[in-house]
């Protein structure tokens, strides 16, 4: 409907997740009328960031260097792997500073529908890691959804002749919400992984 | 939370209309799993916005060249000037394909919270091209909100001494909609401007 170059940016930008044709027409005309430095700074941001990033050698999360910052650190707990679907969710645990191991990014989770098998994802690097290193705890912290369930339960049976410790996280109810609102599946979950209060 | 690139990357994509911090991420992520020929085509888009798109020297709306496509066009008719606020409003107009006269692009609407007064729109180029040139039908189509309306009405006292045809497009039920789903004073808006029927 517009004129060549406007098209094209709608077009582009209307091609990225979560998107519309509707927001996109509005962050077009957002930056149409911006400054050019602001619109300069975000094709430098695009050009650097498939310049620059990489994944990780040791673990898979995204990096600038040949290992990540997590991977660098000596303080980092060695014994502990903590295995996830994204590098987005790295940055949720970290957020947490309850965890001072490593991390194992697989890169998606088993998905038969989508296509995605055991092989797609960075599981054979898994396995390398855990042969070479004393690793003594598996921390199992895919999605609580269908996929990333049927990924845990396959690495929980793959690693089982290693003999580590391998543990998934707690499902349950969210901190601050309220029971009622919870759902069958997480409200049974809940009274399954029941905890014993020592007072 | 990330590395460099990936950071900065979110930071900017944070910046634009209606994508918040989650969606930055989600769209980041994707770019960095992309064919590096998909971001290019992005990056190319973003700087051929910025290079080649201006605002056309007759109505306002955007063009690469100095004239816009509709004011080009010799078959479009000189008579009538459709008033709109951005240049997605002459999109939406021209898809409907009911109206064949000329538009001119406002920049905007008149609100006082924002600090868009009378002089930072394109009155002063409307008001110069109705004296130029003999435009018999002047069709407001500003929002039909508080600015809009305000703009509306600013512009129809404005010409007034012109004694042109000043009109306002219709407000009523949107076609398709619910009677009982309409606010009261859109339902209101249509109570007035009923029609008579002829059966």
């Amino acid at each position: 409907m517009y004129e060549g170059a406007v098209q094209d940016l709608i077009d582009e930008l209307g091609r990225l997740p979560g998107v519309g044709p509707k927001s996109a027409q509005r962050i077009a005309f957002h930056l149409l009328a911006a400054d050019p430095a602001d619109v300069r700074r975000l094709v430098v941001a695009l050009t650097e960031v498939k310049d620059k990033v990489r994944f990780c050698s040791i673990c898979g999360n995204v990096t600038e260097e040949e290992q990540c910052k997590i991977c660098r650190d000596p303080r980092r707990d060695e014994g502990v792997i903590c295995v996830v679907e994204e590098p987005k969710d790295v940055v949720a645990i970290e957020k947490t500073r309850e965890f001072r191991g490593r991390y194992h990014v697989l890169g998606g989770a088993i998905s038969p529908i989508e296509g995605v098998g055991p092989e797609d994802l960075r599981i054979r690097e898994l396995m390398q890691r855990l042969a070479d290193s004393a690793v003594t705890e598996l921390i199992l912290a895919t999605d609580p959804n269908l996929e990333g369930e049927a990924t845990a339960t396959y690495l929980a049976r793959l690693v089982k002749p290693l003999e580590l410790r391998v543990t998934r996280l707690a499902s349950g109810l969210p901190v601050g919400g309220d029971l009622e609102y919870a759902d069958e599946v997480t409200l049974g979950r809940a009274f399954e992984g029941r905890r014993l209060l020592d007072v």
